[in-house]
């Protein structure tokens, strides 16, 4: 069975009149890392311990507007890290759980990234993350 | 200044007809470490690397039914382990940062906590904890 490592990070969805990365800096001492652009939305991660915070902020329509529109600025979702991703989603799909990615597809940083369906984890919505080179 | 040293868990509330730790058990491996009863909800520790999913059932009235029954299911808040709580939580008092808990109190396991108000992190529960003995 495919492993679980760790957890990758914990995402913080937002909208564009809020800049909560800018408080972790000042009253965390956390900084961002690294940012990239996605459409609809731009991703930030936070490194913390050896795992990151990560925020998502609604720069336009999609997925984290639209849930920002109906939650507030919330928590989004939590990735876990996993050894052996297609594998997982192959086994997943084999018990018939329900994905929301029926395969790998490209993550931010260079992961690869599957999202499994919120119905599967009561509502909890569950990214598997395969990190390229494997944890440091 | 005090040190973020790691996330220490991420928090998903539900309610008692949910049992996300049984679905974390039968489809990503991962197994409750720990649970302890609180005042109106059972809290669940699912280690993951070396951080853990929390989960908190709510089980009576108080905030974990509260929350629920104002959002459903859903992540609740990310908790920072910090290496000295109580500087920490003199520092925020002195530059003035909302808390919810104006003093380090006791939380499970053994842990010291302290709630960041959510309006601090523009809408992000954000727990300060310290664990016994520091981080493993």
């Amino acid at each position: 069975m495919p492993r679980v490592v760790r957890i990758h990070h914990v995402a913080f969805a937002h909208g564009a009149d809020a800049s909560p990365h800018d408080r972790f800096a000042e009253l965390l001492g956390l900084s961002v890392s690294h940012a990239e652009e996605v459409l609809g939305f731009v991703e930030r991660m936070i490194p913390a311990g050896d795992c990151y915070l990560q925020t998502l902020e609604a720069t336009g329509p999609g997925v984290v507007a639209t849930f920002v529109g109906k939650r507030g600025n919330a928590l989004h979702h939590v990735a876990l890290e996993v050894d052996d991703l297609d594998g997982y989603v192959e086994d997943l799909r084999r018990r018939g759980v329900r994905l929301v990615d029926d395969r790998a597809r490209p993550g931010g940083m260079g992961t690869m990234i599957a999202f499994v369906h919120p119905s599967v984890f009561d509502g909890l919505l569950v990214e598997l993350v395969q990190v390229p080179g494997g944890s440091p």
